[in-house]
């Protein structure tokens, strides 16, 4: 008798929902709702105006898409036969509540207060905390500031935290938690407050406990004893079954009471299991506007320039490394609106092809070093292995004759060879890279880009199609959740990795990428390791002369 | 009693001539015809088939336009009022002649030979013939190499006449005279065979004399005895009365027999007193798809990196220094052509602007170093002070808020560096630069351009923005040539420079440019002197892959 398992994906503007088939991860029916609110960077609800570098979030946004899909989904096989759900969302994207784990931005007292509201991974207005963060852990050597790459990011729990108490002190007085939204939606659904170990690890510096009290004294005095007063709750696992669904939730859905509800976890990480991966050495590339990278090792090592490495942090019983470069389809998408002749762009709407699809097209008829040009993919900054914001874009080798789609093409292969950085760095720090998977947006829509990593990266590419891949990273958890497998690596080789899609190196062109990539590696060195510091200096001026600053960190 | 002189510039495309006032310049007159052949760079007028590189003109052409213009100007005064006639022409732009000098590819013998044709400057196909001469001079240390920069240009005199040598030998034996147009011309209108002292001084490694017969003989046996059997005639300096005007010319041009024609003379060179620069120290820089600076000095030095330098070769009396940037308004039309997106393209259209024009307003908006971008003017390599071809364009600091006219910008400005380091470099040579004036298209059409160069150079930068500078300089020489004047120098002060705009340095915007310029320079020295070597790696995989592709074809 069949199973079935439901995973929820909350992304930056949208839920999705899928229903899978428990034994193959086969995808039975899948159903989406865009957040009525969106992004809020200009304006609470009310009409109260933002300042900038905010992002925030309605709650109610993301219960509407727990209405608007399971009910959905639920009428599509027995209920009876549903026997867990999983949640992933964007992280860190966090919320006060009170002890009933209600939002303080939905009392009265506080619907006018910003900092009440869901602060979005991309909220970007807590850089000096961060910014102070990163010196105090400096200069206290705390420990665990190398395994998150020398560097606290604003985008990441603590420093939001810090936001609130600093900026809003009544609002941190009244919450009772400061939660991730994947734990808070797990709480809604079971009725039980926990906390995700995957979250915590990756954006809240857990790595088997958190940074000493002492730490957070030295940033504010009033925050001495934020994890006991505000990052409390019982922190569960991937995998584990973190609560049963209430009855109310479940008549609410059209579901069934008791049937498990995976711990909470990340949008990126969840795309591990779905792209089949099981274990150590298989690095997989999530790669959209920017590209995470996330691997597997067996021992937890410091490895230069990562994002984080947290154990059991993505598959539990290893160490799950997350990297990540800042700029990938971003700076295609930048040469697009910003670079493309009328030619261009009256050419691909005759033929009804997007700007992109014609510029691939033009770039897969050259070959590889016949345009001369090189770029450093560091238009967004370096986020692995040199975690430098403030390094910025070059592009080098041009002509007179030098065209469109040549530049287009060596922005494509500026981001394999960044890749190729990152996993020649995992190998050198002895973490093992043996096979490359690639999932999101990219490769699913660009052949030629998959053809390069293939050939820049020496080693075959495995497309994941899945075109739900996180919530199918969900539905994998919440199958180990329900108990249908005793591990999520088991789970992940059955329900995982269908439809995957293999691109194989071409020798002749490995070879020229392979004299490329020496060129990019020496300019990468040169620009980001101090031989040469022109881009901070230009930055810099650019800072003096005026130009407001909102580059991502 | 008013005088008057006629100065002809003969250009690419055109020749235009000017009647002016000899007593202070004034224009009264101008007449211009396109050449009927212009470039012929695919055919012969025959229909034969030209290679590539090749780049001819049609003799008759030059006469049409003293046919068409000489007429129509003496016209505005009386004949008998207009005492001299002055030419210049685009150089080294050759052909061969017979005794009477009756061009060989007018006879029925060489009419379909492209060799007994007009071979332009820019005629590119003697590049094997230059690195023959480069790589013998150097074997030879020959004085004169390191005057011209220490590299042989495929552009000068005897690459081209080498190239007939091998590759026509009948048409090198058939002819008296191997002649530069100006000459040419000279010698129509004189009846008198003689040779510009400027020609073959920046062209023909005419210093003093020529090289020793030695060096032509280990280029070419059969080369041996060029300069005596092909190169003979008088050597005339600049301003010299070449001969006065014969009874037929006179007549066909409504002009009086026995009026001075004044040596011929190169284009670029004749801007000088047109621009009112009269002397040692004030660097004329002739500012349009390439950039030609032209200095005087009371020495002649060495001076690393420059094209020539030739004692007299500019105005007699002083050593004329010869540098250039390879690409200044082609590399601006190479953005405009390949990097502008349609909505400029359709917001110039709609408010009747170029896109040029457009660009140039946005970018008049921004501060300096607001941007954060820096460029390497290199598109086309580099002439000076670097003389290498084989370097290539740099652009960096890009993040994904850079705009169009951000890049449009920091190529005006990598244009501006590149005419600082040429002036450093003279004055680090002990050749004193005292003053910048500016003339060519882009001085007259971009204001914002002249300011960026006002502030990078620290210096006002005066603007000729006389109509028909080439012309009136010519004009110039002639009123010398004719006794109105005792020397160039006295004719420059009283007839040139009239209606010339100053640009003046911004304090606040210098103190930023020379902070960029440093980082320019590091850079420049960086790619350009051997610190790194990726743009000819690059360039070289580029042409390894255009060869593995015509293997392909």
């Amino acid at each position: 008798m069949p199973r079935y398992t439901i995973g929820v994906d909350f992304g930056s503007l949208s839920g999705r929902a899928v229903l899978v088939n428990a034994s193959d991860g086969r995808e039975i029916a899948s159903a989406q709702l865009n957040y009525p609110h969106g992004v809020m960077d200009r304006s609470l609800p009310s009409g109260i105006p933002l300042p900038p570098d905010w992002a925030l979030q309605h709650p109610q946004d993301y219960l509407d898409v727990l209405d608007a899909t399971l009910p959905e989904l639920a009428r599509h096989v027995d209920p009876a036969d549903i026997v867990g759900i999983g949640l992933d969302c964007t992280s860190s994207t966090v919320l006060p509540v009170d002890a009933q784990g209600t939002p303080l931005c939905l009392t009265d007292r506080f619907r006018d207060t910003p900092h009440a509201w869901v602060m979005m991974w991309k909220h970007h207005a807590a850089q000096e905390q961060a910014r102070r963060m990163t010196r105090i852990a400096e200069e206290r050597r705390e420990p665990w500031l190398p395994l998150y790459g020398g560097k606290v990011n604003a985008e990441w729990y603590f420093p939001k935290l810090l936001q609130v108490l600093e900026e809003a002190p009544e609002v941190y007085a009244a919450m009772a938690h400061y939660v991730e939204m994947t734990d808070w939606l797990v709480w809604r659904l079971t009725g039980r407050q926990t906390r995700s170990a995957g979250c915590l690890g990756y954006k809240a510096f857990h790595a088997g406990q958190f940074p000493d009290n002492a730490f957070f004294r030295a940033l504010n005095p009033a925050f001495g004893n934020v994890v006991e007063e505000k990052v409390s709750g019982p922190i569960l696992p991937l995998g584990e079954c973190a609560g049963t669904l209430t009855e109310e939730a479940a008549r609410r859905y059209g579901l069934r009471p008791g049937i498990a509800v995976a711990t909470g976890n990340i949008d990126a990480h969840v795309c591990v299991p779905a792209a089949g991966i099981d274990g150590p050495g298989k690095l997989l590339a999530i790669i959209g506007t920017s590209t995470c990278h996330i691997l597997m090792g067996k021992r937890t090592l410091p490895v230069p320039g990562m994002s984080g490495v947290v154990r059991d942090g993505v598959l539990p019983g290893w160490a799950g490394y997350e990297a990540g470069q800042s700029c990938v389809g971003d700076s295609f998408h930048w040469f697009e609106r910003t670079c493309v002749p009328a030619a261009y762009e009256q050419e691909a709407a005759s033929r009804g092809l997007s700007v992109q699809a014609l510029l691939t097209e033009k770039a897969a008829r050259l070959r590889p070093g016949e345009s001369g040009l090189l770029a450093l993919d560091w238009w967004n900054g370096n986020r692995s292995v040199l975690a430098d914001a403030d390094l910025t874009g070059l592009l080098l080798g041009m002509t007179l004759q030098t065209t469109p789609e040549e530049i287009y093409r060596a922005l494509l292969e500026s981001t394999a060879y960044g890749a190729r950085v990152i996993l020649e760095n995992y190998r050198d720090s002895g973490v093992p890279v043996e096979a490359f998977h690639a999932s999101g947006g990219i490769p699913q829509k660009n052949a030629l880009a998959m053809q390069i990593y293939a050939d820049v990266l020496q080693m075959p590419v495995r497309i994941s199609s899945a075109a739900q891949g996180p919530a199918l990273g969900s539905a994998i958890f919440a199958a180990v959740a329900a108990g249908f497998y005793p591990t999520a690596a088991e789970a992940a080789r059955a329900m995982g990795g269908k439809d995957e899609t293999v691109c194989y190196p071409q020798p002749e062109n490995a070879a020229i990428y392979d004299r490329l990539y020496q060129e990019f590696k020496a300019l990468h060195d040169l620009f980001g390791r101090g031989g040469s510091d022109v881009m901070k200096r230009l930055k810099a001026l650019r800072n003096m002369s005026g130009k407001a600053e909102n580059d991502h960190e």
